[in-house]
């Protein structure tokens, strides 16, 4: 893509109302527009990057058996109330509206009553389990305070799976091994697979513990106490004599760390399904309960928290696999030879099936370096009249200091090279 | 993909409380859940669909040179009363709700407003403009009544691209030549391109004309008269002698016809630009209006309409371009070498790139013909002793009732054919 064929922009200050240095990034380098507090849009960068972490997550629930869905956001008070988490003294962060009729209708901040609802007409049998319905949907939940970026929106995308399945052991099999496996291959493709650890928190009202899984970040909201060895932590709000011993953790192991949730799993045991109806025939035609659990991932989160981590005082070092382009290629100078180069190359690392952000401006070589630091994709390539009497362009990776010419033919083999 | 991986489960008969063919029609096969009137669930099947249909507006509009967003759902109430379409008086289907901390705020029914806002950031000079940002979006509106399924949703999913022009001359090359050509590939690629027609509507405040594009249906909400030599129509809204005589359209020649609105371009001229201060500065240093465009396309109505348009007694017909799979694979008995071969079947078109569902319950072939039926996928494939004794599998095309034996190698060249 051309830059002079998309709306990109720079700035050097960020916001003064934006307190978070992951929006603060995200705007000064175009990717994001702050709506207001907790609300955020997707301008073309920030878009294509939101757009390959859902692809990642959407992959791996996918290879698990994930049958993606899109409920709405529209929310009939009634499966609600049936369920008791209408009343906002129970729920407490909704967003409610009216129809033009009078009636109440919620702005869906999660999806167990609506899809549960929904699962009546095509569950009945034992045939027909289990099953692994999930969404990538906008979720709206009135936090009174967002101060955090894409950490904690009032808007946010988020993947929510629930699994409907015939037995405890069945459940369990999907909550304790298939489900974390699937998160932390996520995890590791977007390059926080090293910093991300399995966290017991507390379980709400069905059962002992829920699932987190926290990257270590110091920007996070929660404290966790981290066993490196086991490759296990415990969030605070469970941090009792009692837990540790039930997990078989030591104090001694223990370290206190900052971090950011970024997935979490919830055994919801029988209860939406009990109380809206939904039941299973087994094989020896007996009725019995369906049980469910709960798996979210915050794909904007995800978003914020890779602008936080990857970063330098620069600007941006998005991983590879989310970088909204390969490669930032610089086109210094008008002159025909630096032209004709400059747009050989962005064709031929085009047809390589490399995608690259042409920087085709020309002058302006401070700006050009400058913008191609704060955007943060994974290489530099610059073609000057020095660079092509040098033999090539002027190649650079994000990150590092080390500059190198390569013959432009010879870019794709460089940037295939593991470093 | 295999059925029993799916939760696919289709009815005899479509809800009672569902008026409108099209969502009778995905409801029975199992695309869509009504959560109310006017909303809709989009169920594994339903999103492929949705995905197809979006995917090729998307191709359409990067053609075009669109740059894809996503703006946010919440509105910042500000920026609407700016603009004067805040007031329930002047804007009449919003849904409204509120912050925690009490504040007002909209739930997106159009973007204009905050698009122009956003855009603050990058656009000031010539050389920033035009620009013609995008999104697929869900948006929300306020209906009193919501009774045509996905024709008329209360939350439905639309494409919106808005132009932002140097000039009127700049600005109408782009509405009146690109973005039509660009509609029509999109109608042409869903196979509704001879029944769609460029239709003079009225043109609000900003110009005399809006242009819809009217998909002859006899469901239609909208009548227009259609001059079928010109390829052209006028909405019965602006049917007066002197609109006629404006276009050169003579009554003789015209024909009164039901249509859907698949489609609709306004010309903006610079109100919002100029009440949210986007400005540019031309070559000379001078200050400059921006001229907008609003395009249109409903991406869910699209959806209901070819489900209403291409089906028969027996059910759904999609067009191959927007069908969840292209093949309905049928497995008739449980014979070991029935099924190794519907397997093998499976396998093979699989890995030519042909997506099959595999409906391999083994029993009821009533059932699976019924079901292949009413899911309307192009083609029906079926293995079974039979079918194996005669030399391979039986292929018959969706609406067709021509049935022809074809060894199983040999069904993608069959595919592949023009029928």
């Amino acid at each position: 893509m051309r830059r002079s064929e998309l709306f990109i922009k720079t700035r050097k200050q960020a916001p003064a109302d934006e307190e978070s240095r992951n929006a603060q990034l995200l705007i000064r380098a175009g990717y994001i527009h702050k709506e207001m507090a907790g609300v955020y849009s997707y301008l073309p960068l920030g878009k294509i990057v939101i757009d390959k972490i859902s692809q990642i997550v959407r992959e791996e629930m996918n290879r698990i058996g994930g049958n993606e869905v899109l409920m709405s956001t529209l929310q009939n008070k009634e499966l609600w109330e049936a369920s008791g988490r209408w009343d906002d003294k129970v729920v407490d962060n909704w967003f409610k509206s009216k129809l033009a009729n009078g009636a109440d209708v919620g702005i869906g901040l999660t999806h167990e009553e609506p899809l549960v609802n929904a699962l009546k007409a095509f569950v009945s049998s034992y045939k027909d389990l289990p099953i692994y319905p999930y969404q990538i949907q906008t979720k709206f939940r009135n936090e009174l305070r967002a101060k955090s970026g894409l950490l904690r929106g009032r808007e946010f995308l988020m993947k929510d799976l629930y699994s409907f399945s015939r037995s405890s052991a069945e459940h369990d099999k999907f909550y304790d091994e298939t489900a974390p496996k699937a998160y932390m291959e996520v995890y590791g493709r977007l390059g926080l697979g090293d910093i991300t650890y399995r966290t017991f928190a507390s379980g709400g009202y069905f059962s002992k513990y829920s699932m987190e899984f926290q990257t270590l970040s110091d920007v996070g909201e929660d404290t966790i106490y981290l066993d490196r060895k086991k490759n296990l932590a415990v969030n605070k709000e469970v941090y009792t004599d009692e837990v540790l011993a039930d997990l078989g953790l030591s104090k001694n192991e223990l370290e206190e760390v900052k971090a950011v949730e970024v997935g979490n799993i919830f055994p919801l045991g029988s209860k939406y399904s009990d109380i809206l109806d939904l039941y299973f025939t087994d094989k020896k035609g007996q009725r019995q309960s369906i049980i469910m659990g709960s798996y979210g991932i915050g794909i904007s989160r995800l978003m914020g928290l890779l602008a936080e981590h990857f970063a330098d005082d620069k600007g941006l070092v998005w991983p590879s696999a989310v970088a909204p382009y390969d490669v930032y290629l610089c086109r210094l100078g008008d002159e025909a030879d630096v032209k004709k180069a400059a747009d050989d190359t962005y064709k031929q690392l085009e047809s390589d099936g490399i995608s690259v952000l042409y920087d085709d401006r020309g002058d302006r070589p401070g700006e050009q370096f400058a913008d191609a630091d704060l955007l943060g994709l994974p290489w530099r390539a610059v073609v000057s009249s020095n660079s092509l009497k040098a033999g090539g362009a002027e190649l650079k990776k994000r990150g590092s200091e080390e500059v190198k010419i390569v013959p432009t033919k010879s870019i794709k083999e460089t940037l295939g090279k593991p470093t």
